[in-house]
Parts: C-alpha cells; sequence; structure tokens
C-alpha cells in the first residue's frame, strides 16, 4: 500500500445527510481482504438521475448497464464495488451485473432498471458476484444517512485518502446540498477521468433537466483532467436528486433559477476531479495548465492535454527541473494551430519565453524555487485566437512506476 | 551516463565505406565535456537528397532551414551537434544557422543551399555556433570514408549505445550499399519518431525519386515507433545518394528495377528504427505490437500505437506482469472502430482472450515466462476488417524517470 499522497487534503470533510439518501458498505472479499470493498447507495422513491461515462470502445458491463438503465431517468439505489472491474467478461459479465441488480432491486423493493451498477478494479477477470449477492442484505439493513465517508472508502483502488466534496445551493431561494464522493487513481484521463463519482442532492429536479446541467459541469471539471492518459473501461459519474427540497418546480436547465446549482455543481466537481489528481498515481505535485490564445476552446483544451500528458514534461517536473522547452515540444506535437513566433510560455508567474524565444532578461531563479513547491502553475498563450481551457494533471514518478508494474501481483 | 541498455546489440556493425562520403566528428564542447559532439557528412557533387521531418508546429531552426535547402535536391554536408537543439531560439537560432551553413559551404567550397543541419538537445537555450564554426576546418580537414563510427557517436545524446545499420541492395543489376547512423532516445513518437538519421547510399537516384523512396520506407519504419509519445521539435532523416553506382538511370519511384533497392531501405530503416526503440530511454523490453482486423491500416497503426503509448501497458511490462486488461483499455481508448465481442488478444504467441472475454482453457503460465523476457510479442485482432499494423515500443521504468527528472541538471 503507498503511503497516503503528500497532496491530499489535511482533512476529509463530513458530509451532511441528505433527506431521501442512505448507504451503506461492507467487507465482501470481491479481491480485498479487510477492508470494506462494496457499498450501497439506495434513494427513496421519486429520485430522478443523471450520468456521464467514459467514451472507451471497451466499456464495461456495468456501464453498459448503466447507460440502458439511464433512460429512464430514475434510480432507487446504486451498487459499486472496488478490486473487480467487471470489463471484457463477455456474457459471464452481463450475467454477474443482471444478478447483483435483481438481488439489490429485491432488497430495496424497487425495479431492477433502477438500480445502477459500479465496478472499478482488475479488468478481464470475472466478477465473483456471489460475494456480493450474499452481503446484499446485511448492506440493505445497514443503511442510514451518515454513511458517506464508509461509501468513499469502499470504492477506493490505489486511492491514498478517501475523497468527499460538499456544496450548498439555492434554488429559487431555498437551499440544497450537493454530495460527491469519487474514486481514482490510476487509467486518469479525459472523457470521462479514469475514475467513479456518486454525487447526490436532495433538489427537485427533471432527470433531462439534470443530465444536461451535469453533463455540462464534467466537461468542465473531470473532462479536464488527465493522471496518464489512459482511459478506462469503467468511467462512471452518476448524479441522483431526491426531490425533497422545498423548491418550486424547474423545467429547463437555462432556467436562471439553476445559475447557483450549476455554478455550485460545476464547483464541487472541480474540488473532486482534482482531488482524484492529487492522488494520481505517484503524484507528488499538482500541476494546473492554462492554455489560452487558441484557436477555440476546444483546442486550447487539447494542446492543454498535450502538455499535461507529455511524460516529458511531467518527469521534469518530478525531478524540479523547470524545463520549458518540453512545454514548447508538447505544444508542437499537440497538432493545433499555435504560432511559434508569438508562443509565450510562463511558469509560477514568470514569463520565461516569449515571441517564439527565451526572454532575455529571463532569470531562472524564482521558477527554480516554484518548481520545487507542490503546486505547479504553467501558462501558455499561442497567439492565434481566444480560446481558452485550464487543464490539471500531476508528475509523473518513481512511484507511478512502483505502483502500475505490480499491480496485480 | 545510465548503462548500455540490455536491449543493445551485442556488436555494432562496421559500415563499408560509401563511394562519394567522407565523415569526421569533433569534440566542441557545445555542452558536452571530452566527447566527440559535432559530425560533419560530406559529398561530392551530384549527390541528390531526399527528407522527411518532424511534424512539430514548433518545428527547431535546422529543421526549417533543410527543409528549405531540400527543395533544390542536392547536398553536399550536412553538419551536426549533439547537446543543443537550437529549437525556440527564434531569430537568434535562424542567425546561428546561417553561420554554421556559411561556414561549412566556403570549407567545401559549396554552395550554402546544399548544407543541411541537424541539431539535438536541450530545447530553448541559444546554440553557441562559435563553438562549431571554429571546429569547421578541423572537421574539413579530418573527412575520411571510413569514419561512420565515429560519426554515429557524436550524434548521441542520451543513447547508450552507437546506432549503426548497413544494407547492400541490387539495381538493375548492380550491387549498391545503404548506410545509416541514428539517434534515440527520448521524445521518441511517430511523425516522426524523435531521432536523427543519416542515410547514404551510392545509388545513382534524382532527388523526386529519392524522396518518394525515403517517404514510403520511413512511413513503414521510424513513423511505427515510439518510446514516449512525445515527438521532437528536431526529428530530421536525411538519405544521400551520390550517384557513384553504375547502373542505368531510374527515372521513377515505382521502377520494378527499384524493387530490392525498396525493400532494402525499409529494412534497413526498420532496423535502425527498432535500434533506437532498444536504447528508449530505461528500456527494459522491446515490445512488437501487431494489431490486425482494423477497419484500415492506418486505423490498426492508430490502436497499435495507443497500446504502445500506453504508461498502463508498458508499467506493467516493465513489471514482468501479464496485464493484458490493460490491453483491452488501450484498444477502447484508441478511438478506432473495434468490435469488443470479437476482439483477440495474444501475448507471446498464446491467445489469452477472444470473442471479448478470457478464455477458459487459458492458463497464464506460458505468457508470465514470456513476459519476463527481452522482447515482447502483443498481438491483437479486433475483429472488424482487414488492416493491420505493426509498431515497435519499449516499457516504461524507474530508468526513463531517473534520465529524465533531471535531463537539464
Amino acid at each position: 500500500m503507498p503511503p497516503r499522497s503528500p497532496l491530499a487534503p489535511e482533512t476529509s470533510p463530513t458530509l451532511p445527510p441528505i433527506a431521501g439518501v442512505r448507504l451503506s458498505a461492507r467487507a465482501c472479499g470481491v479481491r480485498y481482504k479487510d477492508r470494506a470493498d462494496v457499498c450501497l447507495m439506495a434513494f427513496d422513491p421519486g429520485t430522478t438521475v443523471a450520468g456521464v461515462f467514459t467514451r472507451s470502445l471497451t466499456a464495461s458491463a456495468p456501464v453498459e448497464r448503466c447507460r440502458k438503465h439511464l433512460k429512464g431517468g430514475k434510480a432507487r439505489a446504486i451498487l459499486v464495488n472496488s478490486g473487480n472491474a467487471n470489463a471484457f467478461t463477455g456474457k459471464v459479465g452481463a450475467a454477474s451485473v443482471d444478478r447483483t441488480v435483481k438481488g439489490a432491486a429485491a432488497q430495496l423493493g424497487c425495479k431492477p432498471t433502477e438500480v445502477f451498477v459500479a465496478s472499478t478494479g482488475v479488468i478481464g477477470e470475472p466478477l465473483p458476484d456471489e460475494r456480493i449477492t450474499a452481503a446484499l442484505q446485511g448492506l440493505a439493513a445497514d443503511l442510514k444517512g451518515d454513511a458517506w465517508a464508509a461509501a468513499a472508502a469502499a470504492i477506493m483502488t490505489t486511492d491514498t485518502f478517501p475523497k468527499l466534496v460538499t456544496r450548498t445551493a439555492a434554488i429559487d431561494g431555498v437551499p440544497v446540498t450537493i454530495n460527491g464522493i469519487a474514486k481514482g487513481s490510476g487509467m486518469i484521463a479525459p472523457d470521462m477521468a479514469t475514475m467513479l463519482a456518486f454525487l447526490a442532492t436532495d433538489a427537485k429536479l427533471p432527470a433531462p433537466v439534470l443530465q444536461a446541467v451535469l453533463a455540462r459541469a464534467a466537461d468542465r471539471s473531470f473532462n479536464c483532467i488527465t493522471v496518464d492518459s489512459d482511459t478506462s473501461t469503467s468511467d462512471t459519474l452518476l448524479l441522483c436528486a431526491t426531490g425533497k427540497a422545498a423548491h418550486r418546480a424547474v423545467k429547463s436547465a437555462g432556467d436562471r433559477r439553476l445559475a447557483d446549482f450549476r455554478t455550485k455543481l460545476e464547483d464541487l466537481l472541480v474540488e473532486l476531479a482534482c482531488l482524484v489528481v492529487r492522488d494520481g498515481e505517484g503524484a507528488q505535485k499538482l500541476i494546473t495548465i492554462d492554455v489560452t490564445g487558441a484557436a477555440t476552446d476546444k483546442a486550447a483544451r487539447r494542446i492543454a492535454l498535450a502538455i499535461g500528458n507529455s511524460p516529458l514534461v511531467k518527469t521534469a517536473i518530478a525531478g524540479g527541473d523547470a524545463n520549458w522547452g518540453r512545454v514548447v515540444m508538447a505544444v508542437g506535437k499537440a497538432g493545433e494551430k499555435a504560432d511559434r513566433d508569438r508562443l509565450r510560455i510562463g511558469i509560477g508567474g514568470v514569463t520565461i519565453a516569449e515571441k517564439g524565444q527565451r526572454r532575455e532578461s529571463y532569470d531562472e531563479t524564482p521558477v527554480a524555487q516554484h518548481i520545487k513547491g507542490r503546486d505547479i502553475a504553467i501558462a501558455v498563450d499561442v497567439g492565434v485566437g481566444k480560446g481558452k481551457a485550464r487543464v490539471w494533471t500531476c508528475d509523473l514518478t518513481h512511484g507511478y512506476i512502483d505502483i502500475n508494474a505490480d499491480y496485480r501481483s
């Protein structure tokens, strides 16, 4: 077990209960020993749901099932296990999902199509689903409103700390709560970042509205982080809304009364996504990359991700080396329009190069100091337009190799 | 200095002299101390030239100059330095190229437009070109036909062994020789692989023919290797043909009499490209990835590169872990058409998974044995068409981090 990430927050917040949401977690021995590895989230009747999933063409059985169930727009449960991804398991994997979904539905007295599932861990090995179904009765009996921390711990794989975030927003003057938990921490790249995240709110929002709001917020948070450029087969982000809050009905995602909710949701997702990066396998530094002056926002994000995914940039930062030439290289390989002779590159707020070459007055001292810290800021202006993007990543260290060279063994 | 790669060939071949080609190398102290870091290749009048360069949008000053000079189709010299890439150096960098090109032309009594240049090393620092121009007279005086080994050594940066390959081909029944030298060994990814390679032959071929033949062979060799997915600003592959061989004129790249030359050139480039991978920074294993059953050859190459660039695949192999689930993941993220339920994955000649799941009879023992070796073979059939590609890469190890976390310091 690797030590707690040096980028972890000092403490995790205690998430408040949300009306209509209950949780429980158990050690089922799916793969890990002596730790909770399955969590159940239960929602009161009337809960709506939205989801964003991996774009991998080899998506896992649980992801395929969630996509199907999402069409109904209603959720009564989310059942999650760590240790085994139930991915690339063919018909056997689909049958496993059948059994866990039906088992959970029976315990909660709901339709199987109202049960959502997620699995994370090793790919290609059949899921020992009987270990999960055997625990369902106990999981259902244990459900309670204040078990967010236990749930966040149960979904971890190589994570070194649990990830929990909460926000309060106002809809039409009525306060609503949004809670979120997530797990990383390898196979982290956009569309989606490789991870699981489960959010709940007491807001009262129709499923299509919830979906539109979630998709937009995910695009500006989880789709802007990368640890190692690898996209998981299992990425799942679900947001459930119990509708217990007393605000008046909201019928469109563009409704002005949703402005604060949209802002707070995006804010929560950015924090959650950055927690995932802070726990990136082997991460010693959090790197924030701002790209401006691109042809479009999309081009800016692609350039920012080329920088954020470059092993050479990431190892230089790991080594405390302000090797900005590698940033130039990464801009060049992104394939997006950039004007080499107008390129501006800054690290830690210091402009190092502009107009295609190093500033004559450039003094490396403050940059070298900055790059030795925990939070690294890279800013690049590519000099062709007004597109901009912010992306978060971490450095590439010996720890990443240690963790991934013997994950299964 | 990292130790010699365990994947290095036991010995390097002694390249035969080629009529019309002379070489020399010197220690100029561009950056390194006490080693040759500049090499000059000189060609007799009448030599034609072809070239393939990086597709980086932040290409170096020497690359830009080569592109310009290539239009003339004639070469009298190639001047190469290691230690400084003269990239992202703006007008200062272009002026450096001016001086070295003019200096070399003066020594050899040719036009500046017949001099080609390449620089490799740190990006963004002005090239101390006076150290190179000061050595030109000596370099010219030292020129001789049997200095290929010295030239190959002078162009190395983090390479742990020099890379030399030779082939003999027949054109119209007349034997011709092709010699090639190259350097890696980080920033290695297609279009181009990050590297410099210089080839010479005594074949008599017009520049447009030479260009067509070289471009095709490069596409099947250097554009099929990756070490770390990072594309250099400086990739340069040049092929010079002195025309000293006595075969009859060949006027088209499609001429049947060129068949053997094309084959041998591609063969030489594949060997040279694989030497670059074998010296990939920190490489402990050479990985050959064959993708079949893709929609097109291009799609197959993209899938193969997604596998070859995946840090999770590369670290698993570094750890001797036959984690084929990560290959599934990489196929899924490639974005090319693949039929998950027809996917077949093999390692070391053993089929592990087919029809979307692990074979019931799968026994990991021989695969685990294979993956502990030096040469790893991954075969994937994505089950949708007839496209195929072969790509070479290496594993991702602690050595890569060691080398790149303090390259500059």
